[in-house]
């Protein structure tokens, strides 16, 4: 018997993923968690009826959500990361030496618990020292932060469901605060090929908080076609720039890329312009 | 009644899109042609179950085969397009305006009757009395033109039907004879996420006969989802060392792309680096 895997993008687009293999469901208080194996993909956490992440390129995701920003800043020493229970981020943050310690809030420990049981290629880092988890919901965390972290990722899902609180202003108001004097926020930030309000929302309300805002683009295979984006956030470092001095071994990102992601087409420059704030 | 189109990219991953109407449907020589409304992406000209240019956003893949390789010519007036019926690659290389000549060479007119009567936004340009259209077989077309063109377009459909020795050995040592001395061909080189077979066939081939290649990158939405590229191969400009003077307007391409678009991501390195040729 053939299963497939229906991504319903909207009423219009909808993308479908042969399964291999159930490895693992569950319904946690927050959202309905699946871990999948896809033929074409490899294993990847399925939250709510939308693909989180794949083994197959999980990499380009939380590359880019992470080295534009790190290696942006100087010397990071403290991150925190919102949501990213998978570990991808946290794999991806630890990389950098100059990382003492990495806070990761996650509202929903279910999905820290399957990544660790399936996905070990992401969730290889929660044993790292440096590392201290959180089970609470990341608005109420940062609240009560102020001028502590270098860098923050929101590493959030869609939003829809728990999610939908991550793309206010008041809570980039609350990151704005967390950060030291000169940190740094990443921010995933949707398609703005098939998602151009959401995209622009997060951009422009993050333009009215940070003196430095800068959008980074790559493709997401298993995301949605077209670009995905991130929003990189910086109350002192322009990541444009800066040259990054890579010394570890990355999938996706390089030098070239770090020039390259801030590069907009004329339709995203439209977008950002036409946009209020 | 809600009906989809399904586009099979493999056995295991296919995405689908909502038909709002059937406008044209023909059984040609050479290929099933369907003219559709797609909720999403408006008017789109399928051939043989593969989508090939949507009203929304055939602008990507336009502006990016043509306007790369065009503004690294100091002054084109001479052009091939090869393939391309629907008009939208010869709708780019008009708006360069030292272009004087532009010969499109396609093995199946019913594509450009399709394109005329219902994708005016593409085939606007055939009118244009710089325009030769040739109906014919643009493999024994090229064999027999030396030392003519300054530029030449290949926007053939998939490596699969009627266009599969469109990526041969043999074709583009034709296409290197065609040009002139400082010529420059651009080939669309499908997606290197999901096809990295074919793109590095065709880059590799392609390095084994020009002495400057380089390969461009943007993701086209209506395709298949992660990067889609187009290799760029010139006898002397060498794209990367030029700043493009853009006076006409575009949804796409500008200058900070066009650096951008030929930086590499790491796997897309490894590939080429692993290929023999």
């Amino acid at each position: 018997m053939k299963m497939w895997f229906f991504e319903k993008h909207n009423e219009n687009y909808q993308v479908a993923w042969r399964i291999s293999d159930i490895l693992y469901q569950k319904k946690t208080p927050y959202q309905n968690l699946t871990v999948v194996e896809f033929a074409e993909l490899g294993r990847a956490l399925v939250l709510d009826e939308a693909v989180q992440t794949t083994e197959k390129e999980e990499y380009v995701y939380h590359e880019m959500l992470v080295h534009p920003a790190a290696f942006t800043h100087n010397s990071p020493r403290t991150a925190l990361i919102i949501g990213g229970g998978d570990g991808g981020t946290l794999r991806e943050v630890l990389k950098h030496k100059s990382i003492e310690r990495v806070d990761l809030v996650e509202i929903d420990e279910e999905v820290i618990k399957a990544s660790q049981e399936y996905l070990p290629f992401l969730s290889q880092s929660f044993s790292d020292p440096r590392v201290n988890v959180i089970i609470e919901d990341g608005i109420q965390y940062v609240k009560n932060i102020k001028n502590t972290y270098d860098l923050i990722f929101v590493d959030a899902s869609d939003p829809i469901g728990p999610a939908v609180v991550l793309y206010s202003e008041e809570f980039y108001r609350s990151l704005f605060s967390a950060l030291k004097d000169d940190g740094i926020v990443s921010v995933q930030s949707e398609s703005p090929n098939f998602y151009p309000e959401i995209f622009t929302k997060i951009v422009t309300t993050l333009q009215g908080i940070f003196p430095l805002v800068n959008v980074a683009l790559a493709p997401v295979p298993a995301y949605i076609s077209g670009f995905f984006a991130f929003t990189i956030a910086s109350k002192q470092y322009n990541p444009r720039e800066i040259t990054p001095k890579i010394d570890f071994s990355l999938k996706y990102y390089n030098e070239e890329i770090h020039q390259a992601c801030f590069a907009l087409p004329n339709f995203i420059k439209e977008l950002l312009k036409s946009a209020k704030f």
